[in-house]
């Protein structure tokens, strides 16, 4: 028999743009997807699971090469027909794959179907920095209602989300928009639906934050010189023909009414706009009879990011506090969640309009902010260690890890080559264990055990001249019948 | 601008051998993982989560098509570098993904690794009836020791595990058994271990249920023939080489200490026979000292499934109560979970050996064999559903869902069409609703509401003549400020 060619090592390598989570990396986002679904549970909300894998056709949008449909998205064509098989993909959200599904089985799901969804997604771009190919997303839709009571209820679900999650009140305000109300503006504008104008005026509209009113101004009409000195062309609106634009970006008053009366002077006569300032305060009213204030969710007309895909209602979450940068500087933390209200969901399967609404949160970058708060520990403690002084009598240590873990104790023996025992000293640190339990032959002859408080012994090296600590002793000498006891008495004084 | 060509309508459809999961699917699912995920922390294992790509190199095993290396798996070539891009693919399994990202950071993981994972893994295969290409695995392993004490905790944890879940001791066995000696016995045959006739001989080990003791000595002799009179060809051993293959096969005794005494006669002088009957000694000895007996984990030479991809130890945790099958006849409910020991698992990288243990839990599998035993619920209960009287009102419905929530009761207000009635309550049946609320005009006047039980009226109008429950009110009226007090009333008379 021939000897196979011998092939090369493969690399260990996560592949590009993908990421390997660790220990409490994944415990804590388990835990924190877990909450949010029970905030969706409650709220009447179901379960669902799609499979991670659609056809290409049913994902749609993602079809600009049909010989290789694959941009944005990981495909490949099925094998198994030759060059007749389906393309497959693996999904880039959770919301198509809920189309599809509710195309599917529209006639045995409730309608209205509020479902939510939580897992992996993919996307095939170019990784950057913190932006991976693979990524969570937890989301929750309402689908076939038109009722502002779907939209006011996901707003109130979100602010009780964030809550139950761990962001107190204070630290974060949804806000709440609506897309109807910006076109609106545009046609108070003369902007017809199909002028290319608009796109223009929505860039500007986005630079408000950094221009301001004046500089919106020069920038829909003449055109502006920046700081830098550069001249920037301006839209070539009127004078006049901007007025909406600024109205709509000066909106905000004292309270909701004030506002709503400020946006209403904004869009004037245009219907799309009259609906939009409706809608919001149809959803005012209903936050207001369930008592979410505008210290949880506001109507704002401010924010206009990420508006292009929806159709009425919009609502971003963000977190108020302030943290600090890559360069020391203080800013706020910044969006967490987002979402609104969109047509069109289903209709490329039946050709029949199904409104939904629905929402998305950022559960990692939620994780990063609870981290940031300091209210997910950053290295939680490991196991209970009992350490192997005589390879023969494993049984026995065994024995002793046992009745830690029937005690609820979280423990380990040490499984490496016991021969060195600094070596497990060492393991033990990597472990993060509180504490190291050790029983060598004279003990055993005695009947008792040493156990060493691993964490106080830290300190202790840590701060060898801190004599409050150097006179506590981090090592003791206990009956072996007083394994349990004792050990929960070391974690007991840990956690104080 | 010329018009796009109208595209054809997608279909809605879950791609082929694919499934979707719906509300208490995903819900039970979850929870059992959670119960898992417990139980393997407590035993001291950390989480991982790999990515759920690999590269095909790094995945290994699937390259027989160096052109298209995706039989198995699902892959596709990185598209952004051409006919050069890498190929990747969706994991099969997560034991591979652990080799890689052992291999990838040794230098920082605790040495013995003891880690956990559990997620989808996809397989390119036919699909059949109950055999889906996207199925969820939970396993724990560690990797870096040859240690027997590591072999008998995780058959510990595996018995801890499957009580954790809701199986009873006396419904499941942890049964251990070790490819070593079967390979003894093949030594003690005289087969070398290039021999073809051993793959013929673990064949015809496997129909011992089949055809007892005298059947295998004629497979493995001279030829047999069956129960439907055609002449089965012999593997062609001699009488006296098939008498290890029959000391091995019966040599279950009453106690362990019988059958290792029959195992060893079996094997003979076969050096690598004597060292597995040795392992399972140890394990033995081990599963003593932490008092696991053998109503949970039991030395079985008998199970010889499956241990062609181990190299010591293998265990096969069976549920053992009777399940009728699609025909009605009893059956065993069978087999939950496999593992054991393995090598070569990072060598493929690093080229150095590293000793590994592992096992994985079929959680579908043991998700249906709760169902069967009905200790997971069918028909889970749905939220309260406030019905929508008066569209007008909205408000005050959603008001009642906000003070029904806040008092921790899972409701929601219905967002359909409130015009016909009737399919409130056709949505409140499909939600599994145990009580609808209503506040007409009339109600809302008087300052009372309507509580209707759900649950109670489907069994009245069930069993129409049962007397009993005719005079029992399925619907109250009470002050609207009893809502809350009333619901959770009925609702607790409902659990009883």
């Amino acid at each position: 028999m021939a000897k196979a060619k011998k092939q090369p090592r493969p690399k260990a390598q996560t592949p590009k743009g993908f990421r390997d989570y660790f220990g409490e990396e994944v415990s804590q986002r388990t835990e924190m997807l877990q909450a949010i679904a029970g905030v969706y549970h409650h709220y009447g909300f179901d379960a669902l699971e799609s499979s991670a894998v659609e056809t290409v056709e049913a994902l749609g949008k993602f079809l600009p090469d049909v010989d290789r449909p694959n941009a944005g998205v990981f495909a490949w064509q099925e094998a198994d027909e030759g060059d007749k098989g389906d393309w497959m993909a693996l999904r880039y959200d959770l919301t198509a794959p809920l189309a599809r599904v509710y195309a599917q089985y529209r006639n045995d799901l409730p309608s209205p179907y509020r479902r939510y969804a939580m897992g992996p997604v993919w996307r095939n771009e170019k990784p950057g920095p913190g932006r991976y190919r693979q990524f969570y997303q937890c989301d929750a839709d309402t689908v076939g209602t038109a009722s502002m009571a779907a939209d006011a209820e996901i707003c109130m679900m979100l602010s009780d989300t964030l809550e139950t999650v761990g962001i107190p009140r204070g630290d974060y305000l949804v806000r709440v928009n609506n897309r109807k109300v910006l076109n609106g503006v545009l046609e108070a504008m003369g902007l017809a639906e199909d002028d290319p104008k608009r796109d223009d005026v929505l860039r500007t509209i986005d630079k408000f934050d950094k221009v301001g009113e004046a500089g919106v101004r020069e920038l829909l009409t003449k055109g502006r010189l920046d700081a830098s000195g550069a001249f920037i062309d301006g839209v070539g609106l009127g004078d006049t023909q901007a007025d909406p634009v600024i109205a709509f970006l000066t909106s905000k008053a004292d309270d909701v009414a004030g506002t709503m009366s400020n946006l209403r002077a904004a869009v004037g006569d245009s219907k799309v706009g009259q609906d939009g300032i409706a809608e919001l305060e149809q959803i005012g009213e209903l936050l207001a009879a369930s008592k979410y204030g505008a210290d949880r969710v506001l109507i704002d007309p401010s924010i206009v990011r990420g508006l292009g895909y929806y159709t009425g209602p919009v609502f971003e979450a963000e977190l108020t506090f302030e943290i600090l940068d890559e360069k020391g500087r203080k800013r706020q933390f910044g969006s967490v969640s987002g979402g609104g209200r969109y047509d069109g969901l289903v209709k490329r399967f039946t050709g029949q309009e199904v409104p939904a609404v629905g929402v998305s949160i950022g559960v990692d970058r939620l994780l990063a902010a609870l981290r940031e708060k300091g209210r997910l520990s950053a290295t939680p403690t490991g196991p209970v260690v009992v350490t192997v002084m005589d390879r023969d009598r494993m049984a026995d240590y065994q024995a002793m890890v046992s009745e830690l873990r029937n005690a609820g104790i979280r423990a380990e023996v040490y499984l490496g080559n016991p021969k060195n025992f600094g070596n497990q000293l060492k393991y033990a640190d990597k472990r993060n264990s509180p504490i190291a339990v050790i029983e060598g032959g004279d003990e055993k002859a005695q009947g008792i055990i040493q156990i060493k408080d691993l964490i106080l012994g830290a300190k202790i090296a840590e701060n060898a001249t801190l004599e409050e600590w150097k006179e506590r002793p981090s090592q003791f000498t206990v009956a072996r019948g007083d394994l349990v006891t004792k050990v929960r008495e070391i974690l007991d004084s840990q956690d104080q």
